[in-house]
């Protein structure tokens, strides 16, 4: 086990009934919020009336941002950032999925200095303060309601650039799994994939091959991530099997599985930016293509870990390694078939044509996270293992 | 799931050379520290000379309180409340095991209050502010690192009485593997049956079946505990042996796994305290006869929960279930003889006549820990069960 910091202050409330305790969790912060959220589902569920009448009786002032989409973007940002200025927030308030908690962060980090926000994003400045966020979570997904990363695009450059800071981690995030009871099934399913991405990229690109602790608790979430899609499929209102999914997608990505790996890369999620940033696609239906192209790229260097991960998750144990590993590639397939996620480039309506474009675009992230070994030419490879189902 | 809160602001430094962090990491919650260490082992191995100039070094003025002993005694908590006091100090540092820990922790409730500290356990004062506690942890074992409870036998009465508050977490806890290489075999073995008691008691008595995110990291835990410790075992100097096992014992502890399983009970460590406050028995020798007895009485009434603990942890698919259940038990009392763990009352040295004394006194606990269906009738009929190896 490598040595390692773990440090998540973020307080969780669980569980139906506690969308009312925003205002209370969010008042200790300030007396002046600016609420992020999305489009209009929040409205049409009635999630917006209790959250703004919560934080208006805690006796804060409130001020909005709405209209944050998936795949949030930068100029939405900054208009965020202004409006966080002008109204003097001093707390930030997300209410919906990945996207907007990313962006109250975003924002949380632009609103208290002068310069730019993209800087952080690119290195050129570093975090000193930020807003204090508390956050209203919509989508079991992204794990950004208990850590201290987010995601945004730069609409000028179409770059998609991952970013964190400890600073940034929810105060609070409250967590009812009913409010995740209306979302669509294919968004579910991005949901569960991009749990299992976040689980399975630490899973197999671990440095330290001695974490037999973190690693049943990464197997054991991705399991979980699984059962509990198929639940939410057969059910979409079967609390537990969207509590079970929740949670499994908020400790997917919260620090405690990466805790002692050593250095772990991202590099689907790295591959997947640029699918997202450059097209527009659900990050989870990226992710599920990357997925598997990059389990098909890795079959052999990747194959202990793999048929580990094999063994743990669908009892196989065929003979030969090798075999054990392809086969758990296979079931992996066989999964996201049955869950109906997309699983080629042609699936998203990318054609193989724009393979060198994608790979060209993920160059700079890969300098960021320090992938370097993930160049144009080695990214088009993988991205050829997502052309055929095979 | 049932609701919960979840929330663990403990900072982790865990590691090879992470002990000198402990001066930095504590002055900033003061300047005048009391250190609370326990036998002459913290001086012997050098530590003790590595923290006090670390602390030291970052400008802390140091009082100290060694001599805490295993099932630390209220009067030597008292007598640190009074040289907290005296020596005006801000900050509590602890260097040892759970019982050190819990006496820093006893102490920082007590230091700020007029009133006798005892009044916290038995529920007639609640805390309202403790002074912060800083960690160097050197043994596997209670998880009081990365939690808010704490022990304490009353040496007037007898009574060994758990209690926490939510301001009892560490504020910072320095996990270096190392410390516990020269911990011996038996000790070693103590520490994972009481990691292994908590992740078990809670697996056994939650309320909720419906609960599988935190039932794969509770089975992946008590495989870890089992598997780190043979390791420690066969090897003392064993570094990943010995960072797994404390990992473990960490995460079996810091309310992740309790969290969404609703109410549950803590009846193993509920009997066992009256077994270690009347006769001095090393916790975890105490836990690991109680686990027995507590499983034979509940193998039927637990079976469907012991049965699935036997299919995830043993591989165990007998045709009947109940068979799966009395195989597990028998794998684990197999498991705890392979280690060396004492099985019955005899080998505790604590005569069966003793049964109804033994029972007397767990009333009292019992009552604060709302497991008043314990009755002394019960907990004397489980008590029966600890009296032969069968």
């Amino acid at each position: 086990m490598h040595n390692f910091v773990f440090h998540n202050p973020t307080k969780i409330l669980f569980g139906q009934g506690t969308i009312e305790a925003i205002g209370p969790e969010t008042r200790p912060w300030g007396e002046r919020a600016l609420l992020v959220y999305g489009q209009s589902s929040l409205k049409r569920n009635g999630l917006y009336d209790r959250i703004v009448a919560s934080l208006r009786a805690a006796g804060l002032e409130v001020a909005e941002h709405g209209g944050v989409r998936s795949n949030p973007l930068l100029s939405h940002v900054r208009e965020g950032i202004r409006l966080a200025k002008a109204h003097r927030a001093e707390v930030i308030v997300a209410a919906g999925g990945g996207s907007v908690i990313d962006t109250a962060k975003a924002i949380a980090a632009g609103a208290p200095v002068e310069h730019d926000v993209w800087k952080f994003f690119t290195g050129k400045k570093g975090i000193k303060t930020v807003l204090p966020v508390t956050t209203v979570l919509t989508l079991a997904a992204s794990g950004s309601e208990m850590n201290s990363g987010m995601v945004v695009t730069n609409d000028d450059t179409r770059e998609k650039f991952g970013f964190g800071h400890r600073l940034l981690h929810p105060r609070t995030s409250i967590l009812d799994p009913r409010t995740t009871c209306t979302v669509p099934p294919e968004y579910t399913v991005y949901g569960a994939v991009d749990a299992i991405s976040h689980v399975l990229e630490f899973y197999l690109t671990a440095a330290d091959p001695d974490t037999p602790v973190q690693d049943r608790l990464m197997e054991g979430l991705i399991e979980n991530a699984m059962v509990a899609c198929e639940r939410c499929l057969r059910d979409p209102f079967d609390y537990h099997g969207r509590a079970n999914l929740m949670w499994t997608a908020t400790l997917a990505l919260n620090g405690l599985t990466s805790a002692g790996l050593g250095r772990v890369g991202f590099p689907m999620h790295l591959i997947e930016h640029s699918l997202s940033g450059l097209y527009d696609v659900p990050h989870g239906a990226g992710l599920a293509v990357v997925m598997l192209g990059w389990l098909r790229a890795h079959h052999r260097t990747a194959a202990a870990r793999i048929g580990t991960l094999g063994r743990r998750l669908f009892g196989l144990s065929e003979l030969e390694p090798q075999a054990t590993a392809d086969r758990t590639i296979a079931r992996f397939q066989a999964w996201l078939h049955s869950v109906n996620a997309p699983l080629t480039l042609d699936d998203l309506d990318i054609p193989a044509t724009d393979i060198p474009r994608i790979a060209a675009n993920t160059s700079g992230l890969a300098r960021i996270w320090r992938l370097a070994d993930y160049t144009p030419d080695r990214v088009a490879a993988i991205l050829h293992h997502c052309l055929s189902p095979r």
